[in-house]
């Protein structure tokens, strides 16, 4: 039965979506590091991919084989991002998924590949070639949890998620897997993320869905600013459980959205709370710009900035660099007097300077938790946005220093 | 007798300029840490200052005093920012502008202040008041050297250069001073740098001069992104040498622009590799973008990429993030194939993969230098600009993590 627990010996199920990971040891590691996923025929596909013009040749397959129509199987790869590696690089991956096709019986073009990990070197083709039967032979419903963390890089831990609903008396289950960990700004689309239901949903529904979800979870992360070449998320309704779902205004779709709006957030702080070196997760609230445009330009310019992250680091309230990092986000006309900053819910800046009531001891309470809201008021407008940023650490600089070591 | 040496006993001077600097113990440490600079009557000031919304108190009175008239003294503590300090620090920086105007005869408004250090604390105003009479019976030609000191905060390196020249027959000397070095993402204006000479050239042409002179130095360099609220840039031609300059095509003022561009270059350059946690100065050089605007687009998504930081550091030419970072440059339609990047001058990409004739050992050979240029040809157009930038290594996470402990 579907249960909401993460533990993995019950971890909930998705009918009529298999998966299957084997070690096809693309590093020189001991662990599954290749991910196979078989779609029932039927279901409805979406996928957004990342907005970096040089995208990898897996991102170029897989968005020429989601327009031909019925996606049956997922290819993903750790270890190696089979990007910057031109004609070859095209060529190794339709090899890949012309395997993928001939052991399912379906045609290459319904395999969608992807590929995370180091940039500019060719993929182990042999070793892919010689895994994916193994990976065939053991697809089952069951393996939601090994799936998390065969697509695993620099991540520390496997980030999955599902929640149980039901639609018209139908038990439905949604599952989602995601990576991170580091070049971290999803723009329009994110990492891998791997999000599926039993649910049954119009391809038109599930698109705006999928659009929805991620403009509110994966769309607002940032670990290093850096956006991947291979940026991709998925989702599928299987549709094996009761039917389709058509009605944007219908209850059905209401409940469906509210789940999976929670699984995608779920997924996304998972990752920036995992980015590289991350020991901390902040919420970046901008609250009263004069659009959502201006907030985010504030949030990102907060969150992303190198001496922000590392006061953050060192639990450091130096609040200064919040307002140097408001004042360098080029918004038009704003008025230092006019803002406000919180630490949560304590008053660190008000009308540009040093609130009366803050002391240091507040801001350094607030700090050393392991996650907390920073909130900038700009009291112009009334948009509000909000982002998810982490600390810039030592270990972010080990981690990349070290990468392909 | 002004030379070209660096050497402290022998840096020159720049008649009409007197410099002294004071132990104000702004910080609890025990060095100089007040420069006031004296500058003859008649001389001609050009500034540039901070783009950032939220510039400091000494930021917007130096602003208005420039635009007063004639500026007869400059006063700079390092330290404390005074910034984001509302009225109290505008009513302290005045009170030091004052201060000077009484102990040297000249009116506040003829003194320009400048601050850098921790934002949001209020200036130790007392102190100070103490320090400038001391630091005003102190006033010399020769104190460069101590002056390049006493503004520095979290430089290792004190940052000064000269150059001689002979204008019509008569010996002149320029000299200038600059600090870094964290928050160093200039925008049109820089850190903080002092650059005097003796030659006499007009207003207009020195505002000309000046911009020219930042857009070829201080607008090129990145530490970390970050832009403070106190950065400010001031060229004074003190006019104590030879006749006024006053025709952009005479060759005077070709040579006093070339020698002046050479400081500048030299002080900017000195900013970046002694950025905060510094090891490598880096050129990016891209060549053949289809406007200058497009190749610091990229030259800065490089630069400033943490990915590309962090690879730098560990001298390790992971050449897949430079291809990340150019492709997420937001440059319209650019196409991978027509890619190429060098490491000096190795061909390390040739239409977006790995260059034949590259292997690691050479790219290894490149990114163990202490200085060394990456150049992306876009190759579809005839702009070229270059910029200079650092790593990013653990030194800059702790110098940043500690900064206010």
């Amino acid at each position: 039965m579907p249960t909401d627990s993460l533990q993995l010996n019950v971890f909930p199920e998705v009918l009529g979506i298999r998966l299957a990971t084997v070690c096809a040891q693309i590093k020189s590691w001991q662990r599954d590091d290749l991910l196979l996923i078989d779609i029932i025929q039927g279901a409805a596909v979406s996928a957004l991919f990342t907005q970096n013009t040089f995208c990898a040749a897996p991102v170029t397959l897989a968005r020429k084989h989601l327009r031909c129509g019925e996606v049956r199987a997922l290819l993903i790869n750790a270890g190696n991002a089979n990007a910057a590696t031109g004609m070859r690089g095209l060529a190794d991956t339709q090899a890949t998924c012309n395997a993928v096709a001939q052991v399912l019986g379906i045609n290459a073009e319904q395999v969608m590949p992807f590929s995370t990990g180091v940039i500019g070197e060719y993929l182990p083709l042999m070793q892919m070639l010689d895994a994916i039967p193994r990976a065939a032979a053991q697809l089952a419903s069951k393996h939601w949890p090994q799936a998390a963390r065969a697509i695993m890089t620099t991540d520390t831990i496997a980030k999955i998620a599902s929640r149980n609903l039901e639609i018209k008396g139908t038990a439905c289950t949604i599952a989602g897997i995601a990576k991170g960990s580091g070049m971290i700004r999803p723009n329009m689309a994110t990492m891998l993320a791997f999000v599926a239901t039993d649910a049954a949903i119009s391809q038109p529904l599930l698109d705006k869905l999928m659009n929805e979800a991620v403009a509110v979870s994966f769309n607002r992360i940032s670990v290093d600013g850096d956006c991947s070449t291979n940026d991709a998320c998925v989702l599928i309704a299987s549709g094996a459980m009761g039917a389709v779902i058509e009605d944007e205004q219908s209850i059905e779709y209401q409940q469906l959205k509210a789940k999976l709006l929670e699984i995608y957030i779920e997924l996304a702080k998972g990752i920036v709370s995992d980015g590289e070196g991350a020991s901390k997760l902040v919420t970046i609230q901008v609250n009263n710009a004069t659009s959502s445009e201006e907030a985010f330009k504030v949030a990102y310019k907060v969150g992303e900035s190198p001496l922000v992250k590392t006061a953050l680091y060192a639990s450091d309230p130096n609040w200064g660099r919040l307002i140097m990092a408001i004042g360098n986000s080029g918004i038009d006309n704003l008025k230092i007097d006019k803002v406000a900053v919180y630490l949560d819910d304590i008053p660190v800046v008000k009308a540009g300077e040093r609130a009366d009531s803050y002391s240091e001891e507040m801001g350094l309470r607030v700090f050393k938790q392991e996650a907390f809201t920073i909130t900038v008021d700009l009291n112009r407008g009334d948009s509000c946005e909000h982002i998810w940023s982490c600390d810039l650490s030592h270990e972010y600089v080990t981690i990349n220093a070290e990468y392909r070591s």
